[in-house]
């Protein structure tokens, strides 16, 4: 079974969080994920067009980043933003990257 | 006399404006700048430790995102953050970064 480990938000950084919002198909997942709720990986409504391996390394980066968490189950994989952990940690951050 | 051009605030991208901030200094001078008054280039208060030319980079590269303007009088150079245009177009974005 494959691991996806998520850092503790104490320890995010806030620079590190903005390098990984600082790409528009990140921003625009991040965007997807606002809503708080589990999105599967394999939707089709990311309102992107690139390769799956591309969308993997961006889910990857999000996660290392401390943005989201992986919900693995069964062959089902949802990311899931920590919008409750960063909104207590940055307040005001997530809000502000949805009002472009 | 030197130039210092800025972008008009509605062609500025989130996208860019967060890569000028998800760097350690910048977002510290961005930090410095946000009580919207002119602070001198030259200002000892930064509170970071690094060359001339390597700050003169971090302000060139936030002007030319968006954030900042340059104001020459005399040998004077001031660099002011373009607080009220940047919460009218991104609302609430510099005061989430100002919370870490």
């Amino acid at each position: 079974m494959t691991d996806y480990p998520i850092p503790a938000m104490d320890d995010v950084e806030l620079v590190e969080v903005l390098r990984a919002v600082a790409d528009p198909i990140r921003l625009q997942i991040v965007r997807v994920l606002a809503d708080g709720r589990p999105h599967p990986k394999s939707m089709t409504e990311w309102g992107v067009d690139v390769q799956k391996s591309t969308m993997a390394h961006h889910f990857k980066t999000l996660r290392e980043a401390g943005l989201t968490r992986t919900i693995v189950s069964g062959r089902t994989h949802e990311i899931q933003l920590r919008r409750d952990e960063l909104d207590e940690r940055f307040p005001g951050l997530v809000e502000a990257l949805l009002r472009d």
